[in-house]
């Protein structure tokens, strides 16, 4: 157990989890060192191990955060997507950010689930729990819908948030590699009009 | 320019590189060094470097091979997708080879693109590559079923073929963390129920 850490502690111990999250976004996990996190976070060897212990400690705090990042950003958007409309602008959004990015980095927690789900099992379980988490808000506003009588009964929200979590991540990928959006539209696109088949009213 | 192989110098090259995507795939690009290699493939460091200059060399000749791995191992499905009941067979061959390997390593090509997109521009414009070609082999198969009268006319073979191999990838990945298939079927479901909206026939 560690002892609890102070308030400025706390402060220091989020900078480099922050720090180390964009350097291993942008080189990898294999591809940063805990010299560059130390470089980045301006704190020595010994202030990084008062926190850290080892690499693998960081890399899932590094995990936590950017599923926290995800959600988060996504939040206003997710916690609701109960109609249609609000699906296609969640959708919408996703496109302009890799557009505002200029496709590169595909998807944080889709990213560090490919690098490190082969080589260090707490990360994998950790990027799985997060994957859950974020599938879980989807279906929900799935669940909503059905309830609601805009998806038909026989619609399977669990399904369909995991098919259009599944869409996206292969179409943030393949933007990734080809620096190009259409790749993710015709996956979104794709996923979009399996839900809309669904829809009970126009059906 | 290299000098041209002799017949025992490209098999010893295709070892080399046989053995180097094995390793990669397990550990990573970034978890494999050329000493992983050499002694795998049971090369001294001098023949190594005969064939290739620098492990940069060597990851692109990896690229290469895994993409005409995976495009070979699917090609006698992948050649004649022109029926829903081939898509599917196709589909359900994808998800019992995840099973067999207990959803571990994710796509050959998926997990080289995660990795590399971003740090090696070259690796990356050969995994767009070997994206197109499976692509290529998607769309051909439904080009040919709208021909045919099977898809109706307003379905676009560019895209759906775009979004099926989207599916494909984050069901992929998706599967690898889960370390179950149901992500990838959902995946492929929601992708063949979006091809299906467009049978000529049954609509």
């Amino acid at each position: 157990m560690r002892p609890r850490l102070t308030a400025k502690g706390k402060q220091t111990r989020t900078r480099i989890v922050a720090e180390a999250a964009a350097l291993m976004f942008e080189h990898g996990v294999a591809g940063t060192t805990v010299e560059d996190v130390q470089r980045a976070a301006r704190v020595s060897a010994s202030q990084l191990y008062h926190y850290f212990k080892e690499k693998k400690e960081l890399v899932l705090a590094v995990v936590e955060h950017q599923i926290d990042e995800v959600l988060e950003a996504q939040q206003p958007l997710l916690s609701r997507l109960d109609s249609f409309e609000a699906l296609q602008t969640w959708c919408d959004a996703i496109v302009a950010l890799q557009e505002q990015r200029h496709c590169r980095g595909g998807c944080p927690i889709g990213s560090l689930a490919s690098e490190l789900s082969e080589l260090e099992p707490e990360a994998r379980d950790g990027l799985a729990a997060g994957f859950a988490r974020w599938e879980a808000r989807i279906r929900a506003g799935l669940q909503t819908m059905r309830e609601r009588g805009k998806l038909a009964p026989e619609a399977d929200p669990a399904r369909l948030a995991l098919g259009l979590l599944a869409a996206l991540q292969g179409g943030l990928l393949l933007t990734q590699v080809r620096r190009e959006t259409p790749p993710l539209r015709a996956a979104l696109d794709m996923a979009m009009g399996h839900i809309r088949s669904f829809d009970a009213i126009r059906n």
